[in-house]
């Protein structure tokens, strides 16, 4: 059986596991304590990070854009990443724009200040990366809702990769409470519709141990 | 004619550089101030950065790997992510390595520090930060070394996007004179081929106004 290695509040593990139900591709999870810099883990994968997936035939697959690409070469049915070179290019450069600008500007300073840091036993949350992280999400609400105004889901008419990345992002950040959903109905309603789907409901029955969510993040109708 | 709109010690407007060479495709550049975020710009790509590529029908593209996955996928030859789903795989770990690890223990610290905040006028480098990019680049050049012990190129017998992405964050530290080559002999070995590779060339001619880079950084025999 494939197995992922993962984090539970890691949108990159979290866009994984995601894409291997919307694959329907069936896998175990194991929890990686990355922090403790395990030799075996190490050995899978020396970035020292997760994702890792180990597929059933013993392939070791780090990153998740390699991950993410890979199951979509290998399982091309549903086709997350489009069909045409340039609808591609459109899924890819969403994606970017959730794992790096998103990540950056909001995930690491919301999830990765007020848990991440919790975790590793590395200190108190920075209060001015926290308050960047309020602010700054505003601003990607917008955005979602602008494209959501001209096109079905983010990167065009399907359900992709893109709309995966944004709501894995996203999810981590709602598991805090700290998304402003009320202001934006456009990111809202399409947000409702990834949480129905079978491949995304697993993320909302995550519980961390002594860090639960507030009611709203499993509810469809929050 | 295609333009790409870059800065010049961006890594990743380099890789695209390196990439449009090695597929023979011809373009001009054009130098965006990001930080004046202006609005024709932002028309082009909202997320406000560069690499952006204009094709010559008009196609915009923007994030660095949507733009060389899209090249690679419009003109095919020579092949630079591989062609079967596990060398790709590997090609993008190893992407992914340098355009986040790399990057964000690396070239952020050392060329965002001391060149960009300069340019930017936001302040002195992070005297903390800087000292962290010198001692964090060791651990990289190892491990470009044990990969040349076992492979031609980073990812395997030919070269591809990895290469081309390791090299365009070294290339940029390397502007600087940070680059500790004479401990590491397989990465500088490795690096002495990209250099002496037409489509490197060109980031080698790179001259920032007021801050020349030194001697080795242009020689071949460095």
């Amino acid at each position: 059986m494939r197995v992922l290695h993962h984090l539970w509040l890691s949108p990159f593990c979290r866009k994984v596991r995601v894409v291997l139900h919307e694959k329907g591709l069936a896998f175990d999870m194991q929890v990686e304590p990355v922090w403790e810099r395990r030799v075996e883990f190490l050995s899978l994968n020396p970035a020292g990070d997760v994702p890792v997936l180990v597929e059933g035939d013993g392939t070791t697959l780090s990153g998740s854009d390699a991950i993410c690409e890979f199951l979509d070469e290998v399982t091309p049915e549903p086709p997350l990443i489009g069909r045409q070179p340039r609808e591609r290019a459109e899924v890819r450069r969403l994606v970017e724009w959730f794992d790096r600008k998103f990540n950056a500007e909001v995930t690491e300073r919301l999830v990765g200040e007020k848990m991440m840091k919790r975790f590793l036993g590395i200190g108190e949350p920075d209060s001015q990366a926290v308050r960047a992280g309020h602010i700054n999400i505003h601003h990607h609400l917008e955005y979602i809702g602008y494209l959501m105004e001209r096109r079905s889901w983010l990167a065009g008419d399907t359900l992709t990769l893109a709309d995966i990345a944004a709501g894995a992002h996203l999810s981590t950040v709602d598991y805090l409470g700290d998304v402003p959903w009320t202001d934006y109905e456009g990111a809202k309603d399409w947000y409702a519709r990834l949480k129905s789907r079978p491949s995304f409901r697993p993320l909302l029955a995550d519980r961390i141990p002594g860090a639960p969510p507030p009611k709203a993040y499993a509810d469809l109708d929050f």
